[in-house]
Formats: C-alpha cells, structure tokens, sequence
C-alpha cells in the first residue's frame, strides 16, 4: 500500500512537473524513468556544467539528486498534491568524470506528511557505470496545492 | 591563527579558481566577497534558473551554498593546496521569490584535513532580504594538489 | 512575530517534558537555559559516557543536539501541539575531552509546519569552552498531540 | 579489492574496540554481525533508553546508526589504522516502538581518506521488523592512530 501511487496517470503527471522546469532544460536533463516510487535522470556532459577541473559540477550533481528524489516521492502522489523538497544531504565520493551523469532515487519511507528518499548519482565512462554521490532527502508533502516540486 | 590565510594572496588564487568554473559563467553568478574565512556570492534572477513556478531552482541555491563553503575554506589555504567538498546539507525553508540570490558562508572550524562550514542563503525581493536556505558542509584539504574545488 | 511563544508558560512545559525523558535523567542531563526559540542542555562527565578513548561518546553529543534543538522548537510552540524530530546531521569536530558538554540551539525558522534549527556543541575543560560538535536539524510540528518531542 | 579487508583478523580487532566503549555497556548493545563493510548491532528495549512516550530514544538510535557505520568502515582498515566519525545525518521515519533496535550498516565507498557509509534501522515488535530511522554518514581514517572510532 504504502508504495501504490494514488494517481493512475501518475507518469503523465511527472512528465508535464518535469517540463515546467526551465533547470532542466537549461542542463539538458532528460526523465529516463519514472516509476512508482522511483526515477531515473540522465544529463550528458558539458563544458558549460563544468568545474575548474572539467569534472561535472557539484551543483548539477546536487540536483540530479534533488529532483530525482522530487519525482520518486511525486509519482505516489495524488493528482492534487504537489511536494516540495525540505532538506537533502549529498556525499560526493567520486569525481564525476564522464559522458553522462544518471541519479537513481527511490523512496524509504512515504508517510501522511514526509517522505524519506536515498539517490545515487552515477558517473558513465566508456560504459562503465561508477558511483559518484549518493543523497538522502526529507519531502513534504502538500495536499491542497498542484504541482509545486522545488 | 586558525583563522588566519596561509597565503597571502587568496583573494587572487580564489578570484582566478572562481573564473574557471564554467558552471558559474552558466548562472552568471558573482563573487562578491572573500575575506580570511568568508565568502560571498550573487546569482541574479533570470528564468533558466527557475523550477515549474518561476522561484529560483533547488539546485541554484545548492551550487551556491557549496560554492560559498568551498570558497570560505579555501580562503585559508596553502597556495598549493586545494579544497573539495566531502558533503554538504542543505534545508530549504522559503521560497526563493527575488531579484537575487546571496549566499554567505562561515567556516566553523578549520581542520588540518577537515573544514566544516555553514552557509546562509537569501532572496533579495524589493529590497527585503529573506533568508530561504541554510546550509552546513564538510571540505577536505588536499596538500599535493592545486587548485581542484568541486 | 515568528519567534514569539504561542503558549505564554512555555517554561512550565519544556521542563514538564523534559522531565519526562528516561534517558536525560540516565546521563544525568540539565535543561540549563529555555528561551523563545533557545535552548541549553548541560551533560556532566562520567565513564558511562564514554568511547574507547575516555571522550564523551558521539550518541552522547549527537542526544543533546537534537534534545536542544527539539525544546528550542517546543519553546514556541502551542501548549497542545508537539514536535518531532524528522533528522538532524552532525558534524564532530574536535574531541570532547572536558568536565562538561554544553548544548546551545537556536530556530533558525519556525513555520507553520516545519522547524529548522542548529546546535553548537562545546566541551569545557578548565573552564574553556571548545566548539567539539555543530548539527543542523528539522523538525515537524503535530497540531492534535500533547508532547510527544522524540 | 574496494572492500576487502586490510587485516584479516578484523573480527578480533573490531570486537576488542566495541568492548572497550563504556556507552555500548551502558545501553547493553551488542555487536550482532561484522563482516567485510558490513556490520549490525542490537539494542534490547529498556525503560531507561526512552524518551517520554516509552519509545527508544533518538539519541540511541543515533548511537546505533553511528556505531555501525564506524565498525563497518573499521572492518576495511589496516592494524593499526583507527577511524573517525566526520559527521552524520539521521532520519527519524517510524516511531521506534518494540522489544529491540538492529543497525544494519553498509559501506558504500572506502577511499583512501574518506569512508561513506549507510545504515538503516529497524525496530522488531512481536517478530516484525519495521525500518524506523535511516542515516548516512562520512568517516575519516587516520593511519597512524591504533583504534580511536568515536
């Protein structure tokens, strides 16, 4: 029960929250996966995402593992509710080397008001898949507003 | 002394660090302050940086409470040495509405290997300053290294 | 105004609560200082408390972390409403070698449903205090539940 | 090899160092399982562990997600190697109401300095295990220190 998305076309939900994003845009990100109670976001390499090293910056990583968290939590929502992020921490235990950054996130704990998610972020290089972040993050949940994920 | 630069020239070596982030030309972020220990940095308002309601991005205001940190720290260092972030945490707890984003960061304790810093991020709207985030983070130093701040 | 207490003998409660925490009175912990949106909770030495190295023990910090955030928050609270810790995150960060631990926390946002607050934790030994410890916490207030602070 | 212990008698050292912390006795913890980055410790209920509607303290769950990240991480390192917590962040999910607490803790990367870990703990209530809190954490490793884990 806990992990049933209270919204049938919750896919359709995600992908239109996703849209309004001009974040995402701008970086470039693309919604591989969403199911319930998990998402997947991919965003390929570029020089304008970059720190001084040409590594993927650390901001872009931490929203990666922000909004994957968001549209994990998102799609077991119910069509009116909207989430919003109160807090998340990020270990970065890699350098974020390569041609593509993937954040995969899934869902601990989704109760009445707060909900609990784990991300890893992982770094592609020549196609070989390498742990480069890993985040936990607290949402809240808001019953009487639509789509406002931060 | 724990506050004191170990060189003297910081606020070149952080200037020239800061120019070389691609990922900051991308925001048009501004360093507005570097003091022994302190950092300050402005992100203008513009719609790429925004989530589906037109407030500044999570991701934005996280770049900017590391970046603050990690410039903090490295403040302090070794012209060789450099700086990267371990983890940072970070609350959200107002909606950026503004014209601006200002972070300004702390270090709370400076470590022979270990930094821990808080920062405090605000939205500037018709002139009223609200703080809309807080953050705290762990940076390590690394001696044999120049200048790698993630 | 958002700091103000909603129940005017918030005093009476804190202490009422406190009193009613096992495990204070097993570390033989005292509620020194409650404030409107403060707290200071003092912890005595003892070898009970300790690590293999004879400094108080880190879940011993890490307690009066988030006790003093949670009663920094509880301060201004309603006399029926509650509140819950939902995480905090803590930095260690010079060894709690003294007579005493010292916990001091401030709200740095009491909204209508979330609270975020940090806790610096200092050791005295020969009257110098020391920072050894800094969190950042989040916590939930419940309208419908008498005291229930975890 | 990222996991593979440096010491092969790491269940010894790891036992010898849980029996010398005066806290663990205290809270009449036992070490359960260590294993290659992995480790689990159980807590018994007792009316002295609980905050004030009889649940198990969050300063004690605290001391659980912490204590088995640091032996986790401690089952990797050399001889003489000694660990240290940096920092942890903790998420209350569940109210932690039942006869015993297991830790279950996990490493996810073993750097040379730098160790990130996860734990999750569970509270068991007439044989059923429920996830009650979840936490990640960072610790340093210093080689030339025997045993220190805070």
């Amino acid at each position: 029960m806990e992990f049933e998305p209270r919204y049938l076309d919750y896919k359709k939900k995600v992908n239109e929250s996703f849209g309004r994003q001009g974040f995402m845009e701008l970086i470039d990100a693309k919604l591989k996966s969403i199911q319930p109670r998990y998402c997947e976001i991919e965003v390929p390499y570029s020089s304008r995402l970059t720190q001084q090293h040409g590594y993927f910056y650390a901001g872009v990583i931490g929203t990666v593992a922000d909004n994957t968290a968001g549209y994990a939590a998102f799609s077991l929502m119910e069509e009116k509710a909207s989430i919003l992020t109160v807090e998340f921490k990020l270990n970065l235990i890699a350098p974020s080397d390569g041609e593509y950054l993937i954040g995969k996130a899934k869902v601990l704990k989704n109760g009445r008001t707060i909900t609990v998610c784990r991300s890893d972020i992982y770094v592609i290089k020549d196609g070989v898949e390498k742990l480069c972040a890993a985040s936990q993050s607290t949402l809240i949940r808001l019953k009487d507003r639509s789509d406002s994920l931060v």
